[in-house]
């Protein structure tokens, strides 16, 4: 498959156009930031284990029954992903208090919820993607109700698959974000895990990234933050935490694609 | 019924036990605050203007079958009411873009809107009342999941009556903001419109207040502000249109109680 001309550069990836229009390619960048964009740094490597992580991430998530626009690694850096146009939400899922809801409401980082949290935000930058109530994204058009629905329960089910695949390698899933996106009409899903858990509405998948730059991840024994709070909160080098993760990830366990 | 201790002194009101363990007296003061209390000012005849209104607002809700807490007028500042223990919720309802929704999105006052919206806000000044997910109300316990639901039912079923209400007078409700409290247990509502909209779960009612101070109400015509943005955003005198908004609607529409 040829790599053809970029149609997106974000803050930690590239995204190009492939021979086959249903297709693009994912190129993972060495730069992290925080707090909007104000926080910068490249760390040479990250790119690499980024993109290793999110690629395993997806394929745990697949090999459960989400559809995901997940193909294939292409290279160390890069991968092969399903087109999609991105649904302007970010859906987190909160299993303890950190970040932000701890700021929002008051609440020590850490503490404990009855249930796990999911909340919408809208991708926008220059509003600093705020939180958004369900009702403002369906009266304002950013997805349906229909839509809307399926990404929470989507959410909730990636956070059962995750949180039981990174405990099995002794870590704690504190947080994550996730995207959605709409594949082109006419486009089926031709392979994976069918039908335990089907297509969104409208041909909406799981996408986007799952790495350590979208999640926190503490070690279940020390607390210690594997996650890129590292370099958020300058606690520690970022790509050791990333090389563990990793290190644990694929010592214990090893997804089925 | 005789006015015992007070229990409560707020930004806009006061509130007195009573000899009755389950009924209190309200008792509306003059002054206007906005932006969480840092702008000011007392306007005489607010009180009074804003408990008539109130209840008002109220009566029209409870004919329509919804359990509150409004029992009757007292004097011309005071109204006796239920008493209840408040949910830390403020449950938004909105039927076109204003205030917070428009600085939020990044989207312009008074556009329309799909369908009409709900937010829940933490009732909080310290950390301005912030929007919150519903599954943060769940899972910090705010309120239960029940109680949620059933208040965002119940004021989705006061926005399709106070809309209606206020057209017969000409106005458009832009907005409003509304709190529910739970009646002590062995406390039946023993009067009222009975099982069309039963009391929520634990003893749920409608309470607080319902006023120019709580809601945005736009003359139908010309889009005047009638509400309190008159005061926060300098537009024009306040009870002017506090004045207008209750000799409009006791002229159109009298509620049956």
């Amino acid at each position: 498959m040829e790599r053809q001309q970029q149609l997106y550069e974000g803050k930690a990836k590239r995204v190009f156009a492939t021979s086959d229009p249903s297709l693009v390619i994912f190129e993972y960048k060495d730069d992290a930031t925080a707090f909007n964009g104000q926080k910068h740094a490249e760390f040479s490597g990250k790119g690499e284990l980024n993109n290793r992580l999110s690629a395993h991430f997806f394929a745990a998530v697949a090999a459960a029954g989400v559809p995901t626009h997940f193909v294939e690694l292409r290279s160390p850096r890069e991968q092969v992903c399903r087109r999609v146009e991105i649904v302007p939400l970010e859906v987190v899922v909160r299993n303890r208090i950190a970040g932000s809801m701890a700021r929002r409401l008051g609440l020590a980082e850490g503490a404990p919820l009855r249930h796990p949290v999911v909340e919408l935000c809208y991708k926008n930058d220059e509003l600093g993607d705020p939180l958004v109530a369900p009702s403002h994204a369906a009266a304002t058009g950013m997805a349906t109700w229909a839509q809307i629905r399926w990404m929470e329960r989507s959410a909730l089910t990636v956070n059962r698959i995750l949180t039981d695949h990174t405990a099995a390698a002794r870590m704690e899933l504190v947080d994550f974000k996730l995207e959605f996106g709409k594949m082109a009409a006419g486009i089926d899903r031709t392979e994976g895990s069918a039908d335990a858990h089907p297509l969104g509405p409208d041909g909406l998948i799981l996408a986007d990234e799952i790495s350590p730059d979208t999640c926190r991840l503490w070690d279940r024994a020390t607390g210690e933050r594997l996650d890129k709070d590292r370099f958020r909160r300058d606690l520690a080098p970022l790509l050791e935490g990333y090389r563990e993760i990793l290190s644990r990830l694929e010592g214990v366990v090893e997804p089925s694609r």
